[in-house]
């Protein structure tokens, strides 16, 4: 996708949240993107404080213009879990991002989500980097968007080991069955999950190379990671990952990652696994019995440092555009 | 309801599907009833057949003014399960019916659901005769149609056995992840399971009865019935039960029904019992520990005769609109 | 059984247990029968209680000859689930019976019954009245008691609703994989569960006939009946069910009750049913997709008055003895 | 343990199988170790040929004395699953050891356990090589030899991936609620899993060494590791893991291991994860709503060249035991 000349349209249904922030951003500094929309969903805070993210992260990036709307504010079936522990009750770590001025776009965020894919088939990359449950609602009233996405990538899952349990990752485990859903129809997601995400953490090096953004570091990066607990860290001294980042890292970037075929399928019914994103990597040839065709390409490597000039370079562009213009 | 002034307003979510045929002709023959609007669902049959089955039955019986509105074709995570053992590849056993000269009206069963539920609060009553996946999907699109409906009305579920399996009602079996949702969102359904609707039998005395409407008799209701393979019958002499008829009935006639507040909840993790309607009678007073608070009306006895009456009266109703219409 | 010269064997694995008094009284009350021994499992109280419990019953009521072999103390899986609140902490229900001078004879239970089956081929009856521990651990020592049993009859499990929950029946409830196991061998157990035993009430005219039976009633029938907590009672009115002495009844007497041919599997995953039976009587010939050959004989019926006649006369002879026999 | 002047005494619960061959061996070439019995379950193969294959080994290795007693042949609930894919259907690749002319010791595997547990209390290290369906029957037997036991180390599981599915180790996979079983007791035992046994393959050099064992080499070794198809083994060159040797290292050497404490369950209600162990080495302190106490040790990394060191020697001692000694 980086290899021709236009852009990748990306629409982007996140949970805001500190690396969802991240995440907005790298698509927004970017060249060779175009952020189209934005859909909310519950997951790291409820759906109102989400959207209350997105709608402020946009306007204090200089991106007012980029739609934002509401998606769902409760799993498809379970009890809400929110990470707030992880990024504060605000989502964004307290960081002191302004309140947004900017509005809402009516609607709702499946709904959206299939009105653009219909609307230019074969030119949006979806990526999810919350819940899936906008997405699996999209598919239940229109099956169709399998064919229309360009591609869908999602943030989530793990082939190894969880976060949030010992055998899930936080966005498959707060909706398992919308990721059922979505490993189940007739499309080919990549699943950018944390074996590769958390190869790339912000340690003190990378930490340096973003504090001289002016109001972007100030209040936003530099604040919002001091305070992003993230569990699976393990190691204090190696910073925090910022998964969702990877996502659209991956949409900009894809040839710096390795991407493996797999058939992957979301365990909904364990008492200690469910939200485990299953990856069986044994191709049918070698063991009929085991394994199904392919369903998804799951990443495995990522060239970390390359990962954080891309990085670097959209926080660069960003904190010029922020500069420039009027603050909002 | 049956004792206001003004009829009740239905809004009808079904699989047509042999009784929901019964349900649609007992919904537009009753003076109490108005029939809003028709929403589809695979079930029985898929929803292509489900949906041009209620455009035809209403053309049929002379109520083409019903909007149609096409919904859910897979339920919300599992695969389709049909039933055409019982009523057949086309959903009707046969029956010959003519197609429909009507259109479906555009747009999505769930959303349809929201806009009459929102434009009118405390007026409509729904009521589901199929699996329950286009009621799940209105829930997380709109999760205040809890508060502006009248009241909800499920056929499904048992209290003590199923029909699909041992443990599960077809309805329940087909979508038990949406039945959960029902479950758990903050209305109080009335479940008219198979404890009552197996009471009420088709037996010869009644179909007799039934044979001098005409063309609904001679096109519909005789040849159905007589292909109504309802696997829960067991005595060939007792004859079929018209399930969905009586969530109907309910609606017209309550005091013909018992019901039983109770907490009821669907099972959707068993190996044996996936679908299964768990229903506590139980009051917390009695059993704390293993009771919940009430959050479902359960129907545990039906006046049979009565409910004949009732039937026999709407088919006549039909059959005279029938006759004085020039036939589509 | 009743019908040949020889008395019925029977092995009894129980809980003591109110009911489970009823039932060992019954089998030794009965010239039709022989209590070959007694095996103790937890269940209704622990195993230590249960274990005390046959000691001193089986002195109370002049069997003092009858072994007493204790068994398993912790379900095969799962955590203990006890019934005190309906058994009481003594599981008698405070009724003052003696404690026993007795002793218990050395071994463990599912050695016990593999060595009774082993040397008695075709000869004897196993009764489970209890969580079926026991015979499971049997079951994975020696394979081969599945032919050497005479027949195993099973109080337990239900093919409409439980008592422990809405769908489980307490026996099956408290282990439940031990269950399945039982049910999954190739043997054919007879279920005489809830559906019978919920028939059998001691209303005031039954418990009227037993209130002459000297210190049998006074120290035993009458105080343990009056504190005999039966959740799934109900009706105050109509008095407790005491379900074990109904699996004893089935050994005497057959002829009393109405048995189905069925295939019986047990929900040992389920979220709401845990411990479920799941009883499909459809024969394989009608419905061949869902039914799978018969594997068990369910109880659906049960001859009430001439029941509590056996029980009555079985109480007669137990109170003779104890008269007749200076106590123990 | 091998610090101390007396040999570690170890009882072997195993399915041979050529790792359980290599296991074996390993035990008994070691002088720091005693092969106190050996007992067999179902698990590669059915126990008959485990069984037919630990009186073969024991007796070509010149160890006829060491007892071996027959265990469970089927797991606790499950069907039995077996591995004949990866060990050939006599469970030694073809390899031509000799029939055994010794015989087996009368008795119940499950039953010697604890036998001989109870006789040498804080003695006797048990180790487990198979599905632990032994293990469990003996704790339900006898739960206090969870205090007799010295130590309980099992091969078995994976805190990040399994073999025989994505998710789940063999050996857990074939009897999960046995796995449960074990891990519920309150002993801690010592996993040694696929993270580690996969570190440890027999490549070209290693196999290399082993070849000049004479009768040992050509009749097992070779043989039976050219036709061990191990399915998680991956890349051809690496060459197969022989895992069951590795849970007899940790006992002689436990320095060549990193072990880690860790809470540690079994899944055996999920659709895909079945057997899967689910290893948190989360501590309590660091976050307590997700973690509980430490109940197992489990292995993260292996000294490999150590140990294949550890191996040849063993090998060496057998073979020169078996040139010594007429052959039997």
């Amino acid at each position: 996708m980086n290899c021709t000349d236009s852009p990748a349209r990306i629409l982007l249904d996140c949970d805001p949240g500190i690396d969802d922030a991240m995440a907005i951003a790298l698509a927004l500094g970017s060249p060779s993107a175009e952020l189209v929309g934005i859909t909310t969903v519950a997951g790291n805070v409820p759906q109102s404080v989400t959207t209350a993210n997105a709608l402020r992260l946009t306007e204090f990036y200089g991106a007012a213009h980029v739609p934002v709307i509401a998606g769902a504010i409760h799993p498809l079936i379970r009890p809400n879990v929110f990470a707030a522990n992880v990024h504060g009750t605000d989502g964004l770590g307290g960081a002191p991002v302004p309140a947004a001025t900017r509005s809402l776009q009516p609607g709702f965020g499946p709904d959206y989500l299939i009105e653009q894919l219909r609307a230019n088939p074969g030119e949006i990359t979806l990526v999810a980097t919350g819940p899936m449950t906008n997405i699996a609602l999209a598919l239940r009233k229109e099956p169709q968007i399998v064919e229309w996405v360009r591609e869908i990538v999602l943030m989530g899952g793990s082939y190894t080991r969880g976060n949030v349990t010992a055998a899930a990752e936080f966005n498959f485990y707060a909706d398992p069955e919308a990721a059922a859903a979505v490993f189940e129809a007739s499309w080919k997601p990549v699943m950018i999950g944390l074996d590769v995400t958390l190869t790339a953490r912000v340690n003190a090096g990378v930490l340096d190379r973003w504090r001289g953004f002016g109001v972007l570091s100030d209040q936003l990066i530099v604040p919002s990671l001091a305070n992003y607990f993230d569990s699976a860290t393990g190691d204090d001294q190696s910073g925090p990952a910022i998964h969702d980042a990877c996502a659209i890292g991956y949409v900009l970037h894809p040839e710096l990652f390795t991407v493996v075929s797999a058939h992957t399928r979301v365990e909904t019914h364990g008492q200690l696994t469910s939200g485990m994103s299953v990856v069986d990597f044994a191709s049918p040839d070698k063991n009929p019995a085991q394994s199904a065709p392919a369903n998804s390409l799951v990443a495995t490597a990522l060239v970390v440092p390359a990962f954080w000039d891309v990085m670097s370079a959209a926080f660069a562009d960003i904190a010029k555009r922020m500069s420039s213009e009027p603050s909002v």
